[in-house]
């Protein structure tokens, strides 16, 4: 059955200054004028589908059950990438196929999978723009799913999606070597090393020391507050996995971190590399 | 009758920093609490009446009908010059009356346009900021028709309204010469060069060469992926506009491609002034 | 009793291509699925309790009564600072105790003031981030409120909030001396200086000359447009403080006005100093 007021949320490297953003609600609320469209974010980095898959995991799995998620990070738009629509943790997606959904596939149970084929809902042959899928296909389609209409009726069943291939973080014999995979508008650094893993190699939180390329930034910390101002420091970030920040300044800058920058967390009196 | 959920649109070159967006926000929620006020845009470059012209006739025909688009792109606020509203295509626009709605009324039809006058609704002389008519102007009157109130309420009707003058392109004997009108956030430079006009001077589309001042991009092409990553093309846009771009890169940027940038379609073997 | 379409803002220093804001749209939403989630700003720039006290001072009273306003600049999180709501000129307000509160204070009478505590609404020690209050505590607050619960259910009545130390503005016989306190996208430079200042200090709007740092932009002025573009002029602005501007320029850049710089009105033929 269909809810009161449907929430249609956008994810998308279109920014805010073209009129491509505000063209595909338009069309969401045409098709859906009980709809709620909700912005995750429009400035994903231009073609940048692994920043656009890590806002998408970190931010839908907080909205209600049955929200309909539209992913246009797109390069390959126009060509025979395929389009996918999943149920996943409740949440449900429409992507392009091209490893987007990897960190949110990561963190929620996958539970449907579909191609999205039936030009009865995408357009006959074409109808469609070849450069704008987006407004042509991912909005009109997103706009029926909010209406009610099953993810089975887009097409047939689908077995396998695109993942990204991820630098994974290894731990051995009380050391952790991990990547930075995200810096955010603050210039923290978030790593891919989760609690879990410093919590089993180092057992008490209190022992590792973290180093981010050659600079050690000490113990783990609490909070940003807890060292002076500008000082840089480490903690577990809400996402719990490892961050380097400095509190009120941007740690990424100072230490020229970005996506792939090697992350260490070693025991006192101990460098990388030895 | 008033709509259940009504849709304001708002289209201004405000930014996202201040409180000026916000303020209006509140007073069309505070005149018509049952309204859902979605972004047009607010990142027109300050005092840019073309580009808010151009983002607004690319957005607002895809909303539901009896949409109102407000648009407060608006150096002259405080002078003398006029505030209109129009009914257009179904589409219902509060605007100043600077040449903003060109692009729009080259695109749906006129039916209605009346001068904004009424001090019912605008507020008496005295009441109103001059520098702010956003917020003390344009969102109460916004609230009011999306309360259901008629156009024809506001003010007298209108006979006309200001166009900007905009370079259009021309077509000789197999060539056509056109301008850039438009850059959007990915570097793609949009032409004034429309399809039909490059069906009916060159019959085939495998046909013309497509040049950017100086540089040769080759034929039109179906996507952005069909070449090379970083490379030049050319395609019809999802305006059914000649666009130069590049595959994942900025083209405009490249080829210093700007506002009036000429844009020629050739047959082969011939250059621009020849 | 609940309102039908519960409206909450955000106001935060995010940006916009983090998933921070839309986790918190998410969860607000998960709380109270009938809320219209409305944006103040994300734009504040990081860490600047000032500025984002401004924002709120001149956006939310333009709210309907009863609009919950959730304000994240926050670079106290995790500390001991403390978490307030507030009722105020109608408007409900929840933010850090780190002064963001001051202009609005202000502006409007303060109702209701309480210290969020309750662990039954803003969850148990130990389940709760340390870096993402927004996310954890604010969001499912707000939500709780949009739904109806009362500010005394969330805490013991606090007594006092932090205000932060703004500079003043000060008058003597027929001269003023203030600060600037904004600035703007456009450039325009906001003062503390009143319009009753004003008023009370020459009795004949006429007289003042205005004078920014060590120049001298004229008399004030009805609106941008009474100066040719590119000139600069002084005014009331939408606030009624005055405010240095210049006509479709950007006047802050021109004279180097930034936060504190002084801003004097004097008799004609007077200058700053003498």
């Amino acid at each position: 059955m269909a809810k009161t007021t449907p929430l249609v949320t956008l994810l998308t490297d279109f920014g805010h200054s073209d009129p491509y953003v505000a063209a595909m609600k338009g069309v969401i609320l045409s098709v859906c004028p009980r709809a709620q469209v909700v912005d995750l974010s429009h400035d994903v980095p231009a073609h940048d589908v692994l920043a656009g898959g890590f806002v998408l995991a970190e931010a839908a799995p907080y909205f209600p059950l049955e929200t309909v998620h539209v992913v246009v990070v797109d390069p390959g738009v126009g060509t025979d990438r395929k389009i996918l629509a999943a149920r996943i943790g409740g949440q449900v997606c429409l992507f392009p196929d091209n490893g987007v959904i990897t960190f949110l596939a990561g963190r929620l149970p996958l539970e449907q999978l579909v191609t999205v084929t039936n030009t009865q809902y995408v357009g006959a042959p074409g109808t469609v723009s070849r450069t704008f899928h987006g407004r042509d296909i991912f909005a009109p389609v997103a706009g029926r799913i909010a209406n009610g209409l099953g993810l089975g009726e887009l097409g047939p069943q689908a077995s396998s999606y695109q993942l990204l291939d991820l630098p994974a973080p290894g731990a051995g014999e009380r050391r952790i070597r991990g990547q930075v995979i995200y810096v955010d508008r603050f210039g923290n650094a978030v790593s891919n090393i989760p609690r879990a893993m410093v919590v089993e190699t180092f057992g008490d939180l209190a022992i590792p020391q973290v180093w981010a390329k050659d600079a050690c930034v000490g113990g783990l910390k609490g909070a940003y507050g807890f060292v002076a101002e500008g000082e840089l420091l480490s903690l577990f970030n809400s996402m719990n996995l490892v961050e380097i920040a400095a509190n009120q300044a941007p740690a990424a800058e100072r230490l020229g971190l970005t996506f792939g920058s090697p992350v260490h967390l070693l025991p006192p009196e101990t460098r990388p590399g030895q």
